[in-house]
């Protein structure tokens, strides 16, 4: 596998990850943390993707709160590729300042939007993947994006329709939000579904293009931020005019607007993944995508010095250095730190994030 | 309410409270932990004793483990009269060692056994009734225990089957060991029984009398040991003669022996109590003791530097210093140390002793 002079890989990480509270805070979010082996997740994103492309066409998207974490676990990047928003304004602002710098830079320069908080396996089957989807990106106009088999009717993620397949990838027809249950569940059987990975491949130039069409007022700002990179006024002119962008995700403001007709644009392909992907969005996930792993007879995962488990079952428990004891206890999710202790279900786990609006709401600033 | 030159409060502070794992431990059992207010328990059991005997009358019969810490936690109980057994013989050997050392320096000494880990409410009637119980046993052979007037058909607690009154105080006509549940419901409504609070009151010439009849091997053993005290030889005698002694209770070798005729010896009285009582046999006890008083409405009590509770009642969770949130949880029990964190429930907590023994067993004495 040779690197790739062309591909430019563009990692988001500027997310907070609230539920992984109380373990992700503010200047150490999700995308910071081990949670799956030994590599924190935005490093193990970078090592996956460096196969395809030399650090110095890495390019990273945060904020002031995140970026001294990041250019501590990835010192290699270039610093001035590790760009910290000013305010946050969703995926197509972050993605298009990249690509209108890169247009400048490289006119063939292809870019592979990456979230940085996912677990993926089988990487070989996943760079094969994102090779066959740089070079559909780099032969036309078109917007590549990996869709995920889905492997259960999961309500919490967007969904892809696809049609026939058009040069080794499939036309999209549609982008579907979370969908309730039984809808998931109609479209995990129909076989043509796909899950939303999040992970996208463009041009720099077709990206531009989109961008100018459907971000109009959004583009000429990008723009100018983008004429100023390298230069002493790029620091101010990104503060100053990025807080004016649309705040829009790159899925709603480029792939979905359709035609009069109805009709999404048709140079929109997915390509499906067949490599196992996780996007770890709860302790919950976390727990379940180690199980799978370790799969322990009690379903019991218990981080900490030692244990002693009695009639306990289907517990994630995160105390490392402490001596842990549950007896009684099923599906909880107990996570200790230096300052804050979490009590909740693998059920409510999904609402952990509201433990950080209320942290928020009162101005504990410590605790977030 | 005058101090009685005559009464020494002998409490017993020998036991582990396992139950209260992870914060008690074998130097910091449950009798020297603040689990109701500011004071240890055995400080207020020493405070409530105060006013009816001056400290130089104050006996403590501990071991090696507890001793350095209720010396700090007692400074003003004579170091001599807190005794550390060099092995753990139940209450017989305990409360007669006191009797017979006692009996040389006071004929007319009345004992008062107390253990030292009960919270009691309504100190002044508590006082009252002892006070009453102290004259009785200074009066004649007698042996007096005080009858707590059970609120519950508690089936964890031994019961006194009380006969008609007799001077101030109840015949007792049996003791029953723990009950099953309709026995106890039985009990409740009967009228006549009574929880046995381990608090005792008798001459210490009746005592040893009552010794010298029932265990004639050790109450030999234990006259020897006292008639060093005071002098060099009696730490030596101590650890040599101590371990020969039965292992029993007082309850059962001086109080349920029964004669030919099946009946108890006629001079045993209950004195029925009407303080509030509570032996804090459980986190879940400690909880329900500590809800009555603050009585929060969704029944959560928490410990804690701050807290966030959405969807949870009846926890008891004691993490001091933590912020914890707890979401979508009920009657959990959570007790978080510097060292271990125990999960448990309500309704398990009182199987918390278990993982202290599997801890002996694991010889992880820096756990226990």
């Amino acid at each position: 596998m040779a690197k790739n002079s062309n591909f430019h890989p563009v990692i988001l990480a500027g997310g907070r990850g609230t539920r992984f509270w109380p373990l992700s805070r503010k200047k150490r979010a999700k995308q910071l943390l081990a949670l799956d082996g030994k590599q924190t997740m935005i490093q193990q994103t970078a090592a996956r993707l460096l196969p395809l492309a030399p650090t110095v066409q890495f390019w990273i998207i945060t904020n002031d709160d995140l970026r001294p974490a990041i250019l501590k676990q990835l010192p290699r990047i270039p610093k001035p590729q590790i760009l910290a928003e000013p305010v946050g304004r969703n995926t197509a602002p972050a993605i298009g300042l990249a690509a209108f710098i890169l247009l400048q830079q490289n006119p063939d320069a292809v870019l592979g939007l990456f979230p940085s908080d996912h677990v993926i396996a089988d990487e070989a089957r996943y760079r094969a993947t994102l090779e066959q989807g740089i070079a559909i990106a780099a032969a036309g106009p078109t917007i590549v994006v990996l869709g995920i088999r889905p492997s259960r009717a999961e309500t919490g993620y967007g969904y892809i329709e696809a049609g026939p397949m058009n040069g080794g990838a499939l036309r999209v027809r549609r982008f579907t939000e979370k969908p309730d249950a039984a809808k998931a569940a109609e479209f995990v059987a129909a076989g043509n579904y796909f899950w939303n990975s999040g992970m996208f491949l463009w041009s720099a130039r077709t990206l531009a293009d989109a961008l100018r069409e459907h971000l109009p007022k959004t583009a000429p700002l990008l723009e100018e931020i983008a004429g100023c990179f390298g230069t002493r006024k790029f620091g101010a002119t990104f503060r100053r005019l990025y807080p004016k962008c649309e705040n829009i995700s790159v899925d709603y403001a480029v792939l979905e607007p359709r035609s009069a007709k109805g009709e999404l644009a048709s140079n929109i392909f997915c390509l499906p993944a067949d490599f196992r992907w996780n996007d770890l969005g709860s302790w919950t996930a976390l727990h379940e995508h180690h199980a799978a792993k370790a799969n322990p007879a009690d379903g019991n995962l218990v981080a900490a010095s030692g244990t002693f488990l009695l009639n306990a079952s289907r517990n994630y428990v995160h105390a490392p250095g402490k001596f842990v004891a549950a007896v009684g206890v099923s599906d909880l999710v107990v996570v200790e730190t230096s300052d804050a202790l979490l009590i909740t279900t693998r059920q409510d786990a999904q609402d952990v994030g509201k433990v950080v609006k209320h942290l928020d709401a009162k101005k504990l600033h410590k605790l977030v």
